[in-house]
């Protein structure tokens, strides 16, 4: 049975504000709350269904768990159709790393606003094996819930982070090549990328915006071959330069 | 000034319900308006404030116009943020024809739920040429405020057909190579692509169907290169499918 408080403390953490004042955010549903659960994130509560905590004593370990009974689930989830099991999970660092043991090539956005579109480049990412993800500071919070659920769990394997991204890439800029996607640019099917690289995709509506477009030498763009159209969703527009930069790799090997 | 009536109807086609009783639907903002008005749809009236007509009275030709006070948009829109303009477009027919006087290369999919996704699967149909939409009769209706918006105005360019999607896979097997993602199959990267050809893809929860396997006869699969995570969202697999067909196209040139 859950308290006045305990309740009041979950459903405050569908808002930013606090999340941020906390320090945590939730993660709902079996196959999302297994995968924080192996992860390195460090879980402070899971609440659940007696059933579901039956069936993953194991998975739950030493993590502090309270039984709750659907009805009560049903006023402390943000979904639709509450689903077994909530996590509230720690917020990890947010600030990038000085030293760069980073992997080769980093993925950055500016100023995304669309949480599933986020949601949808984390989960492009780790399909990939862009290991790192450097947001601007203006991008959507990748703990906002909607982020959080469209990862489908990818967000606890891909390391993100935020900052201010023109200082970032400027400090990068002697050890990585630099390449953003642009509505003009290199054909990126011709294009060959050094092993070290980062990649930067701008935002839904604005595209990448100077500040940052200043920083970076190499202008790529997806050709509309045989198409038309003005733009691609910035997931999509991602998710092709993922592909044409992994595939570069194969054909290097 | 609007008519009680006109406000009821208006927002009624926020509902499939009525959308299909009046075979119609409604695209708001400027930007798809003035698509909607350039291309081959019926635009039956045009709700708009008054400098919105002004501006556009060569593009707005004869279609019927009522001016409307911002505070009445706000009365009739379905967006968060009225945007200007309100039009009210005839759906049309949505079944596929029966000659077969299409593209080369069309999509289809299977059970696509999420509005997001059929809006951004469109979007990127038309950047990379496929003018041909078949989509299962179980699919997220592409009239649905949500879809419309999601397009960016490509709907008004690539047509869109529903039907039965097995049976229809099979009248098309003779003169068509039918291609679907996986999961599982085929190395997408190394594969060629004849002229004439189908792509399907699968729902977001449920992939490609049984039934509609059964008529796939060749099984592409997008590799996760030096990565991993489970799948890849809907409309991404899309794209990367469409982008690796084009260019297969251009080495082949």
């Amino acid at each position: 049975m859950l308290s006045k408080s305990q309740i009041q403390y979950l459903k405050s953490l569908q808002q930013k504000k606090f999340r941020e004042k906390y320090s945590a955010f939730v993660v709902e549903g079996p196959k999302l709350v297994s995968e924080v659960l192996k992860s390195d994130f460090s879980v402070s509560g899971v609440f659940a269904i007696p059933q579901w905590i039956e069936k993953n004593f194991r998975l739950i370990g030493t993590v502090k768990t309270v039984e709750v009974a659907p009805r009560e689930l049903e006023r402390i989830s943000g979904l639709k159709t509450p689903n077994n099991v909530i996590a509230v999970v720690q917020i990890p660092d947010s600030n990038p790393p000085k030293e760069m043991s980073f992997d080769n090539f980093l993925l950055a956005v500016d100023g995304i606003k669309d949480p599933g579109n986020l949601g949808s480049i984390i989960r492009t990412a780790e399909w990939f094996g862009f290991k790192t993800l450097i947001c601007s500071n203006d991008s959507v919070e990748v703990y906002n819930p909607k982020v959080v659920q469209s990862t489908m769990g990818s967000l606890f394997r891909v390391k993100v982070y935020y900052t201010d991204l023109p200082k970032y890439l400027e400090e990068l800029e002697h050890d990585y090549s630099v390449f953003g996607a642009f509505l003009d640019g290199e054909n990126i099917y011709k294009q060959s990328f050094a092993k070290r690289g980062i990649l930067v995709i701008g935002s839904e509506s604005h595209g990448i915006r100077p500040a940052v477009a200043r920083k970076i030498k190499n202008r790529l763009h997806i050709p509309a071959i045989a198409g038309s159209g003005e733009s691609l969703n910035a997931s999509v527009a991602t998710a092709i330069c993922c592909s044409e930069i992994k595939r570069s790799f194969l054909k290097n090997i």
